[in-house]
């Protein structure tokens, strides 16, 4: 950030009073611009066991698999941003989504809140961001060819508690640290 | 947004090349900057059946009672933030959070995500956007003064979790409309 979206003005970084971190504040108008992480909302779409995955027609990771997601817009709910990405990646529509897992990314300034959500009917097809949109059973999901990370993380915990019978609230974070990447669990309910 | 960030240039509204929506471009570099909401974490501290409340020392809703919390910074995990608030609020330090509810506010492009967590001890005081903080029964929250609907729908839900001697993750939304505000519970687990 160089320059004041509000007067055009020189940003200079600083410690606002009141304040402990250096923020862009403005040089001339004072006006503090604060950055703020992204949510990144998704959607697993079920039909009858199975679950609908989108390889994708854009990078990053173009031709890996994903279910629907992307950041959430101004004026939605997660909900909504959930439902609006299974419509545009998949042109699926989808019945009440229920959350699922929530995971943040700090090294990204993103937070991933994806949901579970009963496919409506059969008529989807590839949108604009996809190549192929196709159902998968929970033990063919294609592991190795995977977009993202929380991609995998929420399939993973979707097969173990599909094997346990009960599905909650599953929570996490993708760290990287020295050591590289690492999915640290967190507490969640019984 | 008048100016770019990046240049200084006029901005313009416009949709962007394979977008739906209208986007803040800068007419000279083109530049699109995006807006996306924020989230707030929050925290409550929970001690022997009670919880740890603050009393704002600042607007908005100076006076009213609310749980540590506040704007997730870069860098964070929502735990982190919720964890940080807390430190920052009421001087007290808790234990690993667990996630309790997420909230989408879409009126305000916020999504609030809040924490239950241990309090570790009782030394705590008020930081230096509160004047008080106490621990509470939740048979005497004072309801009548709390700061926010998301601070309220929390504790609701905190006292019928109490009652049925279960937490679980809980969701809804904060919408405003033509009628109000209302609550629009979210679909959850049993």
């Amino acid at each position: 950030m160089k320059f004041c979206a509000e007067c055009g003005g020189p940003i200079v970084r600083e410690i606002p009073a009141n304040d402990t971190r250096l923020r862009f504040v403005c040089s001339v108008c004072r006006t503090i611009h604060y950055e703020n992480p992204r949510v990144v909302a998704g959607c697993v779409p079920e039909w009858q066991g199975k679950i609908l995955l989108c390889r994708r027609a854009i990078e990053p990771r173009l031709g890996r698999w994903t279910f629907p997601a992307g950041f959430m817009e101004m004026g939605e709910t997660t909900v909504e941003a959930a439902v609006r990405e299974t419509l545009e990646e998949a042109n699926a529509r989808v019945g009440e989504p229920e959350l699922y897992t929530v995971m943040s990314l700090p090294h990204m300034d993103q937070v991933h809140m994806m949901y579970r959500a009963p496919l409506l009917d059969l008529d989807f097809s590839p949108g604009s961001e996809s190549t192929e949109v196709e159902l998968f059973d929970p033990d063919s999901v294609p592991w190795q060819e995977l977009a993202f990370p929380t991609i995998h993380h929420t399939l993973a915990f979707y097969v173990e508690d599909l094997a346990l019978g009960k599905f909650r609230v599953r929570t996490g974070d993708v760290i990287r640290d020295a050591a590289g990447f690492r999915f640290r669990i967190g507490k969640q309910y019984k």
